[in-house]
């Protein structure tokens, strides 16, 4: 039977993008088949200005930290520039009272009972993560028990003082997008570990957060969509997928694609939606109803200046009277205009995503007001993106697994089913749920389909 | 623009049967489309002697309790009879030692200390259960706290001994088709009081295992389907449906139906796989992400008479060995042939989804022999009903709601988006998970779609 490629990958964000660019390199055709009319996923830019490429922002994942190499080796290749989250000047915390605290360097000067109560969980946590093996979360020590309990019950057990409690909640949040009840001990272990470490998911220089590219992320899924050319196709849903013993067959809209192999790098709960023939085993099925994805609203503020600067102000804060929990500076590279960049997350990003526009924008813009004051109120233009409503991503930043996904379903999360190979970063073993993830869990999937056909 | 009916209900399991029924005694025009060449979803029957009526079994939902009343006066309408689950003789209890224990009544000859221990378990998830308003569990009295924590966490912090925490295991086991590590307590809390007490839910004589129906429970879809005559199509899964200011669009396959108003009857992790159009709005899309169906593989063994009552058994047991965890004398009334019914749930389920069905049907007939001596190890055949691996069903019995989803996401399980009602067993607050849930459930989306066309 004649193909239409040797392999199809379905959805062109990172993953699905880097493993098309490994096949073709191995010589392989490969056509890359996408829902929207844009390439990325979860990487997505917004032009601040169309006569310079470099005043960007993102809407998307944004950030490059040390150690998510495959990501840094591809922005070499692609002769991208990355510059460093702007972190100079002191850091902001908005108390539950409501007191703003100002401070300098990574340790706010609160309670030092909360500092060395947050100090014990978080090495207590990451002495845990250390033993969790990345390709086999479920055969690690004590993985039933840990995986029989939220984050909220470990931290209830675990963390003695409320303050300690509510930041570990807002870096839960900041991480997971979603709130501490939601997600098993198991994953929070495991995801720390696939990052290299607490401090280095939650932090900026040093950190997951530490690099940005000029002209934003989405520069390096352009960069491979260019280099697969008409390979990718875009505005094609794709709705179900056949395996047959000669091949697979790929429907999207009135189109029907013959290839030998398909790679779903779509998360686990939207590839649950694909219509399979035959039908998914059961223990694939089930894994993707428990694969739920976290909620954020990512938000920003423009004006004409980063006025906070100014004020000896990094524009990094944390507040824990919310809605925004998390707030960075993310002006372009050339400091102008001024961006501030807040997250609502879990719980909020909820509630703000059933209220209207301008209601969302005034509540994360009086955040925004309170930590850096007035001048904060009068953005020259504000910008957000629900990536709960967004049909084809449907939550962000990634999977979060609720107690027993892992221990009762993990090994469908990698295993191909006969013909079809699973990418996208909550499949990926290190640096899982970021844009590293995603192009290493790309490469892995190509690897396999090579290895598979080698066979 | 015309339609083809006033509403469509799509699935013909219980629920949409309901609702389609209802929606005809009011003078609506109604479409019922269906995936599979069948209805009656999770009711299904398997014929043992075409000649005779009365000689079948069931491979789904088959019992009616106490105050099920829908379910009741649904039979009671259609003229059926039921008649009660065999509870007469002794019941067994197959300890972890695997030493047989034989016993009368309700309460096992164990360590008073274990049974104190379950009693007090018990008692206290009633009290709490009373608590959980049915229509809104995320509002009840510590909702956040009890939706915070797995069942699991709940019963290693208030149950002291191991055996009372295996048996409680198992009974929720029995219940929800789940480890307790998937299920938040809140859920399990609702769940006990919507079927009016953990009593009900476990008991067979007094509770939910109490009644069968001569013929078999699928007679209840087969009344309201002869009823709905060809109002009801079946071998169309629907796909998509579209909203517009005039009307709703359901794609089944090839065929586009248009109607006033759509009921979908599913279960949300299936309802969530149609695609929509304009898309869900994010709280009900991220819902259907987070309530997974239970794994659920229902076997039975056909022996020429029920042996174990000549014995003095009821064919009642309870195994802590596994991997069948709890047994039942299901032969049909005549009392010829003779058939043992076991469950194998959650983990066992999985696990035994993934094998071959002669090796299945090995570990289960091994569990019976165990139980009930070697006659039990010949039976005349052997059937199962895998649900993890049915297409259009993906677990039984019903949808467990992980940490989070109530408190989270409650009420988008209920609230209609726009045209689209949903209903469904999951959706039901009195006896919910259960054939009486189902019913009740499309007759109040019945009802909903008659007061929004009236206003």
């Amino acid at each position: 039977m004649s193909t239409d490629a040797d392999v199809i990958v379905v959805g062109a964000g990172m993953a699905g993008l880097s493993a098309a660019e490994r096949l073709v390199a191995e010589g392989k055709s490969v056509l890359v088949v996408e829902a929207r009319n844009r390439f990325g996923g979860r990487v997505l830019n917004e032009v601040l200005d169309s006569s310079d490429p470099t005043q960007v922002i993102e809407m998307g994942g944004q950030w490059l930290g040390p150690t998510q190499d495959r990501a840094r080796a591809l922005a070499q290749r692609l002769g991208l520039t990355l510059y460093p989250t702007y972190a100079e000047g002191d850091k902001l915390l908005e108390r539950h009272d409501g007191r703003l605290l100002r401070y300098r360097g990574e340790i706010p000067p609160i309670n030092p009972l909360v500092l060395a109560d947050v100090g014990q969980a978080q090495a207590r946590l990451d002495r845990m993560a250390r033993r969790v093996p990345l390709d086999a979360p479920w055969s690690s020590v004590r993985a039933r028990q840990r995986d029989a309990m939220t984050f909220a019950t470990w931290l209830s057990r675990n963390v003695c003082t409320r303050d300690a409690r509510s930041l570990l909640r807002v870096a839960l949040k900041a991480v997971w997008a979603c709130e501490p009840h939601e997600v098993s001990l198991l994953h929070v272990l495991f995801y720390i570990h696939s990052g290299g470490g607490f401090d280095r998911l939650v932090g900026t220089s040093g950190g997951a957060q530490q690099d940005r590219v000029v002209g934003g992320t989405h520069l390096l899924a352009a960069g491979l969509a260019r280099e697969l050319g008409d390979r990718v196709l875009l505005g094609r849903p794709v709705r179900g997928i056949g395996s047959d013993d000669g091949g697979v067959t790929v429907r999207a809209g009135d189109h029907q694609l013959r290839a030998h192999r398909v790679i779903v790098s779509l998360h686990p709960a939207l590839a649950g939606r694909i219509d399979y023939t035959p039908p998914l085993p059961a223990d694939r099925d089930q894994l993707t109803q428990r694969m739920p994805m976290g909620s954020v609203i990512k938000c920003m503020a423009i004006y004409d200046e980063p006025f906070w600067r100014r004020d000896g102000l990094s524009g990094q804060a944390l507040s824990l009277v919310g809605p925004v929990s998390v707030v960075f500076d993310n002006s372009p590279p050339r400091g102008s205009p001024g961006v501030l960049l807040g997250f609502l997350e879990g719980r909020e990003a909820r509630r703000l995503s059933a209220v209207s526009a301008a209601a969302r924008r005034d509540l994360v813009v009086g955040t925004f007001a309170r930590l850096f004051g007035a001048r904060a109120a009068r953005p020259q233009r504000y910008v957000d993106k629900d990536w709960l409503a967004d049909e084809f991503t449907r939550g962000c930043y990634t999977a979060v697994m609720p107690p027993g996904t892992w221990t009762e379903f993990g090994p469908a999360l990698r295993t191909p089913v006969g013909r079809i190979h699973w990418a996208g970063t909550e499949t990926a073993t290190i640096w899982n749920g970021y844009i590293d993830g995603a192009i290493r869990s790309g490469e892995d999937a190509a690897a396999d389909v090579l290895r598979a056909d080698a066979r």
